[in-house]
């Protein structure tokens, strides 16, 4: 594991499912949040939290035009060491060896670390720099609830940041002149290429829905089958149709990977289930159109038993195209590097359509992600903090 | 509502749910158990719990031959008023009643609460009774773990009963001459009938099975349809094989009611999901029949895409046939009270193998139970305390 991540290994496993579970503002993040600062004052310096919960490392005067590169500290339920904190650390490390060659930038250059990048507590990715790009209206992220019921505003008062200050931050946001996010590849590009390192070109519009299935909740012993509305059996069918509805168009990809039964008891026919609908496809309206298709499946699935279904919009990100002459020009500073497409949403993604953005992908041997199989080779990584350095440099 | 249970009709609200959820020595159960024992002391009854965490109330001295009636307290998550508190509210009623009129028992009386009939903490129904008859091996039960984690050992010990004296309690059984359990009706016999009372004649076969399928997790918007091994598509397909596999048999019921996915994010292709299967049917060997076929259904659903499943049997309780004899006496005592079956399971039930056991039942207006919408009139209600205390009568 590369040096820096080790520093993290302990922090926030989950014993349950494998992997780390790391969400906003709750123990394991505290204790990142706290590592972050220390790891930072070492190369001396100076951390900020900004109006929304994103941390903040700054090498000279914040300011504008400032060179900015980071990722997340937190994770999916269960996720992998090296989604977010391989950005974050190696950043840490490419910095690290401008100081000790004696480099002196030109610019501010920052370490950033978005908050919620997951949407693992509040339901919405990408979260922080949502909220710093006003991508997210502050009422509805204040009323954001996790599932102990919390809201986005109770859990900020408990971190010490103000929710009433939540919000598009011009501020924060003028600053950043460029930003690089460095991420673990989360497909098979770089193993199929037998590279190390990628710039990413575009990244899949994506979105997620909630599917919310209404039946008649009864005891499971003394109700008979005929005549059971069963939202359980009709969430059943509907995770069936997303599948199949998904499979039916090349490249989309659509997913229910949370599902929430109520009451959930094993000796009582469920009232509802809450289903969350992943979406993704190569365009905006070829993802609109997916969910569309989904939308009339899992409508017709669920009248089968007797269910009804509403489907809500939770987030929208449309495709995002990284700009092509920033790319054009990482491309010929790295050497030829290849230029890769994701499926993931990222922070750097929702950033681009406010200031000039970009990412560098390291290659994930397994081709897994959000999940304990995700990984990276040492030499891989080294090889990404090479290529950050390198931009850095340039950028300086 | 009945009085009585307007004592306890604000404890353990469950507000996400609706309706109740009163779990073993969790918040509510604990001041139901607080509340049992002021209402037995209004009564003069001295109150004692078991070696299993049983609650009884005594009227006399305890000892053998003893006409025992109550039922549970605790509930499913998001259950009724009346499954359970009714059975334990009417025999403190009816007690009470006896006292006033100035009856003198001839043998000892008790109100007896048993714990996790729901088996809505622990997983296993009607554990109270299982371990008092030694139906569950004492070791088996004290490993049992809650979803947080927390073994039935050390649960019992927060709550000051001593783990290692769990299991067969002859002392407590032998105390029991007969009991009788007075319950909401869990369907619409009584409804269909016209008739606010019923003695039930037996209850179906059922059990519980966990279906663990398990898959390769991933991330949600890098990994491409074809070849994923996604488990929530094939517990999706497993929980529709389950409901079409019951439906074809005449009397069976099967339900999926609980399903936890691991790890559960919504941008996460699942690595598991855990399905809990509760199956009845009319015969011991109808049930296994058909929970073989459900077996054999889920293994080739969830074998389309290409995951795997286990199949464990976490409780199991064979066809019971209340005593004849007892129930034929308790018909004539009554005035041509119906005899009625029930699928639903009850430590009455439990009970049956040891002891003469026997249940009322009471009009439920709507059908439905483990629901905020179970229901019964008061004056049903009244007609139960009535028949209780003419059974205590002719047996005292």
């Amino acid at each position: 594991m590369l040096a820096g991540l080790d520093e993290i290994a302990g922090t926030g496993r989950d014993a349950r499912r494998g992997g780390y579970s790391r969400h906003l503002w709750q123990g394991a993040d505290l204790e990142l949040r706290a590592w972050f600062t220390e790891r930072a004052e070492r190369l001396g310096l100076m951390v900020a939290t900004d109006r929304n919960g994103n941390l903040w490392a700054w090498w000279g005067e914040p300011g504008p035009g400032a060179v900015v590169t980071g990722s997340h500290l937190d994770s999916v339920p269960g996720g992998g060491a090296y989604d977010g904190p391989l950005g974050v650390v190696s950043a840490f490390e490419a910095i690290g060896r401008l100081q000790a060659s004696g480099f002196v930038p030109s610019r501010p250059v920052a370490v950033l670390v978005f908050a919620e990048e997951e949407g693992s507590r509040f339901g919405i990715a990408c979260l922080g720099s949502r909220l710093m790009t006003g991508g997210i209206d502050a009422d509805r992220a204040r009323a954001l609830v996790d599932p102990d019921g919390v809201t986005l505003a109770e859990a900020a008062v408990r971190a010490g940041v103000d929710p009433e200050r939540l919000g598009a931050d011009r501020e924060a946001l003028g600053r950043i002149g460029l930003f690089i996010e460095l991420h673990v590849e989360q497909g098979r590009g770089l193993i199929d290429l037998g590279r190390p390192v990628a710039v990413a070109s575009s990244i899949l519009a994506h979105g997620r829905w909630r599917l919310t299935v209404t039946g008649q909740g009864n005891h499971a012993g003394a109700t008979l089958m005929p005549g059971r509305r069963d939202p359980m059996v009709a969430a059943a069918r509907a995770v069936v149709a997303v599948h199949e509805a998904s499979s039916a168009i090349p490249g989309a990809r659509a997913t229910v990977g949370r599902l929430e039964v109520v009451p959930g008891g094993t000796n009582v026919i469920a009232s509802t289930v809450h289903a969350w609908l992943d979406a993704r496809c190569e365009t905006d309206a070829g993802t609109r159109a997916l969910v569309a298709a989904i939308t009339a499946r899992v409508e017709e699935a669920v009248g089968l038993n007797g269910c009804s279904v509403s489907v809500t919009e939770e987030s929208w990100t449309g495709t995002v195209t990284f700009d092509h002459g920033l790319r054009e020009c990482f491309g010929r500073e790295l050497g030829g590097v290849p230029f890769l497409p994701t499926g993931a949403g990222h922070d750097a993604g929702v950033l681009a359509a406010s200031v000039p953005s970009a990412m560098l992908f390291v290659r994930n041997p397994t081709g897994i992600s959000h999940s304990p199989e995700e990984f990276a080779e040492a030499d891989d990584c080294v090889a990404g903090i090479d290529a950050l350095e390198t931009l850095l440099r340039s950028l300086l």
